[in-house]
């Protein structure tokens, strides 16, 4: 006997039919012996649909009530769920966020979970009954109804993991675990069988999609051991089925690298001839923090004369912003051009074995080398390097990659 | 300065350009000086979608879960509604039945309101807020959503208007207001300024569909004086604008008749030749309501022999349940033959005038005798005359009993 928390996302319950599907999975968990907690997304689409209508009404609407119409997305799934699991003689009951309660702050729109009442759940559990959870929302402490922002329910469903000392997070989404990179690139890519929670960080963070960030945070954090599974497949769950999010002490054998990841989402901005004095990065990066701005990669060149260039990325979302505030600042730091790049990928090399395996840097530069692409920045941390370059090589290079790191199927 | 609360119905709410005119009607009360509560609907089609998608998950499917599903179409409209508001610089905020709370009992699909805490609203409406509060819909004693059945949202106004001790509860509808008789069958039918609760109460329940019965009721008990007016008429409301529906007491000149109603829901049943005995009327009607069917008009004749036949009427959807329960109590009555005859209507006229004027049923027997119509059955309340006849004499009894009473615009 286990017990389970089981999240699945938009397209695994978009329409009656799959929300049928999704109930076969669960009853087969709860024959199984298993004490059961699932947590249901918003039917496909439905979300970005009642997005369009607030927005449609006002460019500027209230986050207050945004959450108030986008939260009945999860409603409706959790209910219609409920009823199916009936259906097939399941005994099941939705939850809404304000229910159970999960607690959150008031940060309407992005808010975050302060605490879950696992109480009420658990005895119910216990008695054998489901409990189809909404996910993506809770309750904030003025008793109105917030969202976690996109991809909340995979935070929602490691959090109640975690409040319900549940054995195991299973996240059933559109792939069947966690790859080496994208297949649709590297059709030799491989699944991994584990990953540690702070590779899985990193990938998250440079633009695998299978994991919303702040779940896997959320998961490391509590040691909720999370299990990335397509709800397509009709396996039973076993060891080898999909990822296993996990302490890096469980991963026995470490690879040096355990994927490779790209994106296409930033920006790259070049000020050039900045005078090489103190206070100058301050005032760039300042006035980009004030505009909300986030930063990711930076690289200053060694000064020649009393001038240098600073470079940096941005999301392409920020470009006009961060070009704003850069052109306010011209006064105060006096540089001579501001150069824009919209076509450049950022690919990363993302493994905990960096640790302790030499040479993971120079292998991706050699590799990148043999096929003449430039390198235009580099940061790196203590598992993961990264390199800007032309977008027009993302393919090849995560390719070459690839192959340089030996993470092809034999 | 009014306390005002605005109710709109589904159409009135059905897609984005509505609610901004809904807004707009909104924030000229606003602008006149009142205080406002706003009661909506789901934007028309939006419930029986929900409802569809949980039939065709089960047949049975729990109540409880219909209502968490069905009552997010009404969360949607009341959160679009706030922003909408908000957008034309009106403070606003949306209210969840659990939120405010609207306390119901726990009988789920068609829970009645127990009690309304209005505390919090009042505090808010006096600062200038609007308050925009989902219809249709409360909070058990367990703390599960509620819905109060088809057209609750007209009772949840009401019920508000109550505790808010509003001065007026505006219903907007699709109509603008309640119609001495069907305008699409007499073109000539007039508006009335005002109407009795009685009379609406009859009206209602003998097939005007303009409000629900239980909100006609409770606004009886509560003297909440309401008004019917179209949301598609860009008027400000004033004492002529639709129909207020008031206490008898505040209608100066009492017509006899105020309107006539016509329903083609009913079919009529006749057990021919029971035995004449007492306990028969009991076995025949018990039965009836052991299989949950409601039975209205009933006749019975004058025995001739040792048998006599009884005849009455029944909602066509309970039809089959009616012809299961009567065939197995055949071998207790003995009765020799079940005759059914769905193409009835009945015809009723209302007044609570007749309680003054002698001749109301006369009048009507003469008007239908003119026409050559035949009487099948009839029935009479203080206020109502009431007859079937067959069904494709509709539209000329009523044209005819029109005319009669004097009800034609002059």
């Amino acid at each position: 006997m286990a017990r389970i928390v089981m999240k699945f996302g938009g397209t695994s319950v978009a329409g009656l039919d799959r929300i049928r599907n999704v109930a076969g999975r669960v009853k087969r968990e709860v024959d199984a012996g298993n004490q059961v907690a699932v947590v249901v997304s918003a039917m496909a689409g439905e979300t970005n649909k009642l997005l369009g209508w607030c927005q449609a009404l006002s460019a500027l609407h209230d986050a207050r009530e945004y959450d108030a119409v986008v939260a009945t997305g999860e409603q409706v799934t959790a209910g219609l769920l409920a009823i199916a699991l009936q259906e097939v003689g399941v005994e099941a009951r939705s939850w809404q966020g304000w229910q159970i309660p999960i607690q959150t702050d008031n940060a309407h729109g992005k808010a975050r979970i302060r605490e879950i009442d696992g109480s009420d759940l658990i005895k119910r559990m216990g008695m054998g009954h489901v409990a189809v959870v909404t996910g993506f929302q809770g309750i904030a402490p003025n008793r109105r109804i917030t969202t976690l922002g996109r991809g909340g329910s995979d935070t929602s469903a490691v959090a109640l993991a975690a409040a319900l000392k549940a054995d195991r997070c299973d996240i059933y989404t559109d792939v069947d675990g966690v790859y080496t990179t994208d297949p649709r690139i590297v059709p030799s890519a491989r699944r991994l069988d584990r990953i540690a929670y702070e590779e899985m960080l990193e990938l998250a963070s440079v633009g695998a999609k299978v994991l919303q960030t702040r779940s896997v945070e959320l998961a490391m954090n509590e040691h909720v051991r999370v299990r990335v599974l397509s709800s397509f497949q009709d396996l039973p769950v076993d060891a080898e089925t999909g990822t296993l999010v996990v302490d890096e002490d469980e991963i026995v054998e470490k690879q040096m690298v355990a994927g490779i990841a790209y994106s296409r989402d930033d920006a790259k901005i070049t000020v050039r001839r900045v005078p090489d004095r103190p206070g100058i990065a301050a005032t760039i990066f300042g006035a980009l923090a004030a505009q909300n701005v986030n930063v990711d990669m930076i690289v200053q060149n060694i000064a020649a004369d009393s001038t240098t260039d600073m470079t940096f990325t941005v999301s392409k979302a920020d470009l006009p912003r961060a070009r704003m505030a850069l052109q306010e600042v011209k006064p105060a730091i006096n540089y001579i051009e501001l150069l824009e790049d919209p076509n450049v990928a950022k690919i990363s090399v993302v493994g905990v074995g960096m640790r302790s395996h030499a040479g993971v840097a120079n292998t991706m530069f050699r590799a990148l080398a043999d096929k003449a692409i430039n390198i235009e920045v580099i940061s790196t941390s203590e598992i993961k390097v990264s390199v800007l370059i032309a977008a027009e090589y993302t393919e090849l290079a995560v390719r070459a990659l690839h192959t340089a790191y030996g993470l092809d199927v034999a």
